[in-house]
């Protein structure tokens, strides 16, 4: 499995993913999952990718030279040259397709799902940015204030934190240890993600970053989020009352009459009616 | 889809579960999914059930007078005098074979996948509380020491905190408060479950329970727990150093070089290698 998120916030992207790959519990494997593009003062992109690894891979070679042309005499255009994210997405979208005419139907033969999910920004000069996620078939949509993140893969676990937290204000550090919480519980729920994760931050108007890391659990600013997160949340879990069945006692009841809601009523013999 | 948890403990038994039934988004409904059995003295149980509704209302239906025989002469079993919680999930197994010979063969046709999942606990005298998690097809595991919780339904956004807080020595309420928080994230995160919600605590050798509640979204209790968590995990969040990418100015640096996992190296060219 995999599990990666990418943000948008008014104050430049934010980019995690994990690095475990497997097939079946049996089969586990460290493939990175993230590609930085980056022509310094002209255009950076990131591209996140899960699903089948083949594909992904396929995906992210051909990339690299496929180009889009809007009719036979149209120049033709590339991730490196494009005008405007968009374009770079729909090359994108079109390299997916590219991928799929060459191998879906010897996959489909094989029982194998075509299945390939992507997380694409960044920012070219002269357009503001933008994060887009791009399905299996080419198609693709894009972040926006009110949903500022994506993400692909193992998303359920991680995604509580991203909903309390994430706003486009949000500072870009804290949502970097916004997604780096959502990956730590992702990982202490599911074994097939795992480390070392790649970080990349871009702050807007830039058009390049150094901020890159790799991150393994070894890495002091990993281990600390981990084990504060960890024993933070049980104190504050610690810190709510308890219920209290017996009314009298307590300020905030569990068994209340609102009228609308009864509590069950218990089955005792065999014959009663449940409903 | 539905949401729900059952946990056994040294001290008894927590059941927890949403009402929200719905058949695409556009088809949403209220239907409860406990089934609380008692037979003060003698035995209690309970049962939540989660998938196709028609499935698990059968289920419920049948399992009132559902009989297990081992052989044509044997004395017949149901939920009401069998002597063991064993015995009584090998009835409840059977009763969903049962409602499978009769639909599955009309759902398959309708494209229908022949789905339900069931939790089912309780105790009876003479014996210590058992826990099950019976599947689709009448098969069932038991909760152990080292897993004291089955959840059905949507259960993921909910785990983390049930795997952070829960052990066999964990006090009843806390399993409630837990549980209650494990609602709380799942209900955050899927509009598909959501309230009023059934509690029912058990006191181990007790036979019988009062303790049964059924909390809509004005409950006191749950309007403190739900506003409290949100506000003190977002606390805690706070509290984190965010990362700092300047070695020099951080106990905790974010970029370290352990010799094992390299930062991911740009791509600048169209021509460059990615592997």
């Amino acid at each position: 499995m995999t599990y990666g998120v990418g943000i948008k916030l008014n104050a430049g992207l934010v980019f995690l993913s994990d690095s475990r790959t497997n097939a079946g519990v049996d089969n586990i494997s460290t493939f990175r999952k993230m590609i930085v593009y980056e022509k310094p003062g002209d255009r950076f992109m990131v591209l996140l990718s899960a699903g089948n690894l083949s594909i992904s891979q396929s995906v992210r070679e051909i990339l690299q030279v496929e180009q889009l042309k809007e009719h036979e005499e149209a120049e033709p255009v590339t991730i490196w040259n494009v005008r405007s994210m968009f374009d770079a997405a729909r090359v994108l979208g079109q390299t997916v397709r590219h991928v799929y005419d060459r191998d879906a139907e010897a996959l489909k033969f094989a029982g194998v799902e075509f299945n390939v999910s992507l997380i694409f920004g960044g920012q070219i000069r002269g357009e503001p940015m933008r994060l887009f996620h791009v399905y299996s078939a080419g198609n693709f949509i894009e972040a926006t204030a009110e949903t500022p993140y994506f993400q692909i893969g193992e998303s359920k676990y991680g995604k509580p934190v991203l909903d309390r937290v994430l706003t486009p204000d949000t500072p870009l550090d804290e949502a970097a240890k916004c997604a780096l919480v959502s990956m730590d519980s992702t990982m202490k729920s599911n074994l097939s993600v795992g480390p070392p994760l790649d970080l990349v931050v871009y702050d807007v108007d830039r058009f390049e970053t150094d901020k890159i890391a790799c991150l393994d659990m070894n890495n002091p600013y990993y281990r600390m989020l981990h084990s504060s997160w960890g024993q933070k949340l049980r104190d504050v879990f610690d810190s709510l009352d308890d219920p209290v069945w017996d009314d009298a006692h307590t300020e905030t009841p569990l068994k209340v009459d609102t009228g609308r809601s009864k509590p069950l009523k218990k089955i005792s013999r065999p014959e009663e009616r449940l409903i």
